[in-house]
């Protein structure tokens, strides 16, 4: 299976428009980011473990290189990506950490002398886990702590020469397969443990952190945690791809489960002809909703994707996007919930057919179930959201103390909230103005709950922030996937107003009015709780 | 991995507790039910596969001869499945009837001059399928429209011959493997084709319809649709053990995923060593409610187990036990899907690590997510659980015409309902009282709600009843697993009073609790709809 996959990423990463992808990407072509979202999407689609394996070349270490090192770089490292030359590999996650990257115990050593760093798995823990590619791969781009006499300066990445041309691991370096996982059987996934590895001075990316040759330390970004995230922002279109992926593989899905309940029969009316499944009731109403996420998510994804390269095109960093990060980690967790459970879905509306490999939705299903946790845990990704929006929000404040930062949170928006409440009337439910306005008053309110109760435990009761935080983790998530719920559904909205041909339009108009209602019925006990509307309206929500 | 399985098979099935089993089942030894659902959970927890394999040849091959053959069948059949002279496998699904058993197309014609049948599948659509040990089974219990004079009886089931003892096919059956499924690799699923293959008249099980040596046919229940019931009423056992079988996976996974949050740690407040991640909000919100369903399954699944024990023992047939075949169809479908959701939150919460096949949870994935389909579709079995609940209780109002019956069911219950609706106090959100109350609130008000609207579908708007029932099929739905819920948290409840131990008691109670409010909190709004408690009782429910 690896080796099946070896030969089509091979063969794929030749393909002019996979080539075109790496010139841009190193270009940084207008619109390069969008064009190889879709060429992602595509080539999940065809084959999910290649699809991935490219990814991590691609967007990993390609996009490692791209947003961490200097045009140098990029001219050494990334463009000959497109001869094939080699291909590399993205090391971050370690045994002990994995979502708390800060965290990480792999060491990066100046020897000055040398001018060379020395990068060194101290223990265990320390060691380089999931790697993909790292059974094949030649070079790695290696989160490490930069050692500079003796204290961190923080996690840095650096490129280490993992095997030469023949396939042969260079001195100090080991890997061990990790074996057989759940799904991407053709992703080769392991350990990477270094000992005493030395690679020159210039292998450290050196964006946001370089080391000069006497030894002295220079970033563009004195603070030690936000330049942490700078670095960490060189995720975000990788991530954004694995949105783009999860939407192939639930396209697929949808469309191999809705035909086939189109074919197959079962139960009728007596002594007449079977009715085809989808005429079931509760096929459709399990179907249904997932097309018109699916929908849903083309358009949002499409526009985080569109945003991207207008900020890259720009020459802006992406941490300095805050709203767009948000973004981009919220729908990389949403995306992939939706997809677990579409083809879980699609999988049980399938039958027995649906558990059959052969019919690729079980498949899909294995292939896809990582991406909740690779690229960032999704529980996580919902907090960097919250974040994010609250960093983005602070910093028309900055320097002034948190405390006046939480409470002018906490009471603005209170005007604002009164003018929509009471905006509400039974008749407009199916309306889209009425649902928009719902999933926004939703994201408002428990903004400023959470505001509010942040401030009166950290302020008031004098909690530490990581325990007030955490005691807040479910509201925290709900925030985070209410502000997805809302950009999804206003994105879907806009694009339905602009599609040009009228009979696509009424169709997708339908599709988006769906969408809102499952968005607004999947909560419509919070907004019951909230009185914003009555049990009737709800129950007529229902039967919408 | 099949030839392990195979021997894994052997091995389990020559052990002392299998064999005794067997032999119980034959002599229907007081609470042999009982005994062998434990012995399959067990078995299921220590491997998925060979769990399934036993089942088909104990439950599914050895159960349709116990419970649709004579005393004679039993001796012939049953017994020597304890020596392992040969082995069983059940065949009712076919190509284009899996749901929707009494439109198979199999035949079974009489030849009155050999005394034979004359087993035959007359198109593709009527092959067996999905065949479990169709690729290394000696015997197949088959069913097939009996066919006398050219007039079919029906689905009845036949003992077909398929291999000798050296594993070679008898003349007439062809075998087709099925290959590749996204779980359970140890289970050989198959096709199975007959062309005229003759068996002697004696093979027919012919407990609920036999025929005389002169082609006569006979059976103790006259009407046909009954004796169709009464057959696949023989399923009730095996659908049961599937129960046991999704609890011990539940309960392997969640005790995986609890002990790793214990022992891994991830972010923490600053300069302190990192938390536990159980300690986490959401990673205890995610898995504590599952546990606490575990345990309320276990109560309740083993409350069916002796029903059924004492129905069998009493000699009653299972199928006048409606009450008894709702409650075992619906924990089917209940069971499975949280199962389902459970491994999955497991899976989820275990991160990269849970992706690993090594830890078994995305085996187990695998492995039961066909759970939902085999032994009955789990939306058919919660169709199934409301007929019988209507069968149930239209029993007492026999030969009466449909519109009666309907009229009545409608208007009953209006009494029992004010009672309890108004008895509701803010104060008692948290006891076991309220929430017993609620849930029961909730089935009665589902199903006086359905039965007015299928009698005005079909009598004031003269529907036909297929179309009536399908165009309900969201609310029967949520009626079938309202009243496995209701039945659920009541057993628990009886479970933690009768509890000898005080301190397992007082463990047991919050996790009543706990699953009572999961009940409660998750259809909020429906209650919260009907106006049964107020949106500040809602909240507190949220909060606890």
């Amino acid at each position: 299976m690896r080796t099946l996959t070896l030969q089509r990423v091979r063969f794929t990463m030749g393909l002019p428009p996979l080539k075109r992808a790496i010139q841009e990407q190193a270009e940084k072509t207008k619109n390069f980011v969008s064009r190889s979202l879709v060429v992602g999407e595509v080539l999940s689609v065809a084959d999910m473990a290649t699809g991935v394996k490219c990814g991590i070349i691609y967007w990993l270490f390609g996009g490692a290189v791209r947003n961490l090192g200097s045009p140098a770089h990029v001219t050494k490292w990334l463009q000959p990506l497109q001869e094939q030359k080699y291909t590399g590999m993205f090391a971050m996650t370690e045994r002990a950490h994995g979502s708390n990257v800060r965290g990480i115990q792999t060491e990066a050593t100046f020897d000055l002398s040398a001018q060379e760093f020395v990068i060194d798995t101290p223990c265990e823990n320390a060691e380089k886990m999931y790697i993909g590619n790292s059974m094949y791969g030649n070079y790695a781009a290696v989160f490490a702590q930069l050692i500079l006499n003796g204290t961190s300066q923080g996690p840095h990445c650096f490129i280490v020469p993992i095997r030469d041309e023949n396939g042969n691991l260079y001195p100090g370096v080991t890997a061990i397969d990790m074996m057989h996982k759940e799904g991407l059987h053709g992703v080769d996934n392991g350990i990477l443990r270094f000992d005493k590895v030395r690679i020159p001075r210039e292998n450290l990316l050196d964006k946001f952190g370089s080391v000069a040759p006497d030894g002295q330390y220079h970033s563009p970004i004195e603070d030690r945690g936000a330049r942490f995230n700078a670095m960490l922002a060189a995720l975000t279109p990788s991530r954004l791809a694995v949105t783009f992926q999860a939407m192939g593989s639930m396209k697929l899905g949808l469309t191999i489960a809705i035909r086939y309940s189109h074919s197959r029969r079962q139960f009728g009316p007596k002594a007449m002809e079977e009715v085809k499944i989808i005429e079931h009731q509760t096929q459709t109403l399990r179907l249904m909703p997932h097309l018109a996420t699916a929908l849903a998510l083309t358009f949002v994804s499409r526009y985080a994707g569109v945003l991207l390269d207008e900020d890259i095109f720009c020459g802006k960093e992406l941490v300095n996007s805050r709203s767009l990060q948000a973004l981009v980690a919220g729908l990389k967790a949403y995306s992939t919930w939706e997809n677990v459970s579409c083809l879980q879905d699609c999988r049980e509306c399938t039958g027995g057919m649906g558990y059959m490999m052969e019919n690729r939705i079980s498949g899909l299903k294995c292939d896809t179930d990582v991406f909740v946790t690779f690229e960032g845990d999704n529980v996580v990704m919902l907090q960097v959201v919250v974040r994010e929006l609250l960093a983005q929000y602070t910093r028309q404040y900055e320097k002034r103390p948190l405390s006046s930062l939480l409470r002018n949170w906490a009471e603005s928006g209170g005007d604002k909230l009164r003018t929509s409440v009471l905006a509400f009337n039974v008749d407009t439910v199916g309306s889209l103005a009425f649902l928009l306005k719902a999933v926004n008053f939703r994201e408002r309110v428990l903004q400023r709950g959470l505001v509010a109760r942040i401030y009166y435990k950290v302020m008031t009761k004098k909690e530490d922030f990581f325990s007030a935080w955490n005691s807040c983790l479910h509201h925290i998530t709900c925030l985070s996937l209410a502000h997805i719920h809302r950009v999804t559904l206003e994105q879907f909205f806009l694009a339905v107003n602009s599609c040009p041909d009228p009979a696509d339009r009424a169709l997708l108009q339908k599709f988006c009015l769906l969408y809102g209602t499952k968005l607004v019925f999947q909560e419509r006990a919070w907004y019951l709780e909230h009185k914003y509307f009555t049990p009737t309206a709800s129950m007529r929500i229902r039967s919408q």
